[in-house]
């Protein structure tokens, strides 16, 4: 005996593929959407053929856009000679929301990751070696998450960019602004005192 | 500053209206589909138009149905003169899952609920007295949450069908079956106790 609708049926289906979404949550989803007005469930479809049809990477950071050349890369007024490597879009974002950084950006999406059988060529390191060999940069700056996959991630590409001269940073470990000293891990702290400055 | 491309934006907030999707969820639903091949987000796509466009509701007993009259209205072989009233379509799966009930359903559509300004018009209370009145129903078994709003709409729809001299029922309160005795809250426990049966 067939319980739901065969298109209620499909429709959860098509929910529960969605990442961290389980059948009862998709189910949820599935109804809330059969209770929206057909003019907003249409608009509900037509965003995620919008989004996959108009969404695309930038040639040049590889950041997610839907210009030719996505709005970063675009501005004149930012600093074409210092390039911040960060693993998704999220984290240009991230790095964004500071309004520390006014150089481009290089978007790997994804890091090295051999369990998880990622490897270099999966994500976007050979873009960005090209983009240094065209010349013009002066700074690379290493912001893959600070973690042992990150880590590795850009020990990885720094090893490549040292032939290149251009020199390569990283983004300083430390104690989290706002955060408590009791509640800091031993290696955060370790990495806090030798990357201690002056004041 | 506008950090994603219009379209992804504009999906991401699709999904923020979903009922429990918070914005960071929206997001990595929204890369997801992203990261889909182009004839699998057509594809959710379509599925969210063709369960709006299919799916209606039963007019016999209000479920969720894409027949003209539901699969199990239209079932010869199920006992025409028992209903047993609920309070969701997914109410009618757990009914249908234990195998014991072989008459038909009638699904309210929520609840009586005045916190929420549901109403007993708002739920398809005036369908069900219909169906009684035209006769051929033997009882009405009333099978809403065991909770205060469900315990106070099958008040009030027995009350309805008093003078309809149909018989109303109500699933019986206990322990559940598995469940252990310690963990039990003690209405269930003086509910179960009045309910107590001889072996």
């Amino acid at each position: 005996m067939q319980y739901f609708p065969a298109s209620l049926q499909d429709l959860t289906d098509q929910f529960s593929k969605l990442p961290g979404i389980g059948g009862k949550t998709a189910q949820r989803l599935a109804f809330y959407v059969l209770s929206l007005p057909e003019n907003e469930a249409q608009a509900f479809a037509d965003a995620i053929v919008e989004a996959k049809r108009m969404v695309h990477t930038c040639p040049v950071c590889q950041n997610l856009t839907d210009k030719e050349i996505c709005p970063i890369c675009d501005d004149d007024t930012r600093d074409q000679s210092i390039i911040c490597v960060v693993a998704e879009p999220k984290d240009v974002i991230a790095m964004e929301r500071s309004r520390e950084f006014n150089g481009l950006y290089h978007v790997l999406h994804g890091v090295i990751s051999p369990l998880n059988h990622v490897t270099q060529d999966d994500i976007r390191v050979k873009e960005l070696l090209q983009r240094v060999a065209k010349g013009g940069v002066r700074e690379v700056v290493m912001a893959t998450n600070p973690d042992t996959e990150g880590e590795a991630t850009a020990m990885y590409i720094s090893r490549l960019l040292r032939p290149m001269e251009v020199k390569v940073t990283r983004l300083a470990y430390g104690v989290p602004v706002g955060s408590q000293l009791e509640y800091a891990d031993e290696v955060t702290i370790s990495r806090a005192l030798e990357g201690r400055q002056e004041i």
